[in-house]
């Protein structure tokens, strides 16, 4: 028995990632959100949402780029730390101990640390509500070396990435339950049962 | 030490949901994808990308409006199946053994037996390339009453959702690690040590 609790936004798994984005001080900085994901194959692209108010948002505007830092779950409490401090105070990567790296094509700031970065370049800006949705075409993908196979698939068990649950808390990712495109087979019409 | 795989989008934890929607001739449809996320607080809102060649592409443009349900781990071969059929060619609710029900408010099909359901009203369109970016505005979030607390928040243990690794697989959600907005508070500068 399901019950209707209003327009809201509850017991949706989220990704938890960092935006790192240059100000118009040249200063770095990290902005913690989960309203983010994959939008779209070809052009490799995520969309992340920001809350207008949010000093990164600025800067997303004014560079046309951001990075995309996936943390490790070792770096919950700095996850955390990001998504609470502003840029416009402090100097959030320092004040964290996250050491930044450019980007190799975008030269925007990276978490050097963290397993998995993106540099994405601004193509779409949508006007939601609170939030801006932008779209950011996928330009590299960096990851850590130790955490690929040899076909350059990255292993999830060793990447050990947070999962955020809305107004809760953040997880680990559980055990692997079944290979994606695959198990949804059994239930094709006309296949032949015991094949 | 980090190397640059290219322009590609691996490592990335998603949601993994099931939309619903009705097509010209009045059937039901449930596509499982992984381009999706939530994209603002007020209103609340939730995007979905939508490869332009899947049955559902039509009807959430014909409807303006679909429905974005989560599935529980038991769900896992339901999900890959809409994630692999299409539409077009058989009915995936009855194949897959889903039960529909439909939404309060807009009356899209939801998965009945899904922890989590919510109704969208599509608000934006955004063509970024194999995929067109819908966003569409929460105007009902239905919840199992078991999983709801004394205060209408969802306990994600008791939900047991999927997480999806792109290009690998379903996993499970793993332990609590550490609430939100609160453990990031220990790097604060000028907080009281011992405090």
């Amino acid at each position: 028995m399901k019950k209707n609790i209003g327009a809201k936004v509850r017991g949706f798994p989220t990704p938890i990632i960092l935006v790192g984005t240059t100000d118009e001080n040249g200063r770095h900085n990290f902005a913690t959100l989960a309203w983010a994901g994959i939008c779209c194959s070809e052009p490799p692209s995520i969309q992340i949402s920001v809350r207008l108010s949010r000093h990164s948002h600025a800067a997303i505007i004014a560079n046309k780029a951001f990075s995309v830092n996936i943390p490790s779950n070792k770096f919950v409490v700095e996850t955390d730390f990001c998504g609470i401090a502003s840029g416009r105070n402090l100097d959030k990567p320092a004040t964290a101990g996250l050491k930044v790296e450019p980007g190799p094509v975008l030269g925007v700031p990276l978490a050097a640390d963290f397993p998995v970065s993106y540099e994405c370049r601004l193509t779409h800006t949508v006007h939601v509500g609170s939030h801006d949705l932008f779209v950011g075409e996928v330009v590299s993908c960096l990851v850590e070396e130790s955490l690929l196979n040899e076909k350059d698939a990255v292993q999830a068990s060793k990447m050990e990435p947070l999962i955020y649950m809305t107004e809760d808390a953040y997880y680990d990712l559980g055990p692997r339950l079944a290979p994606s495109f695959n198990v949804g087979k059994a239930l094709m019409p006309g296949r032949e049962q015991g094949a």
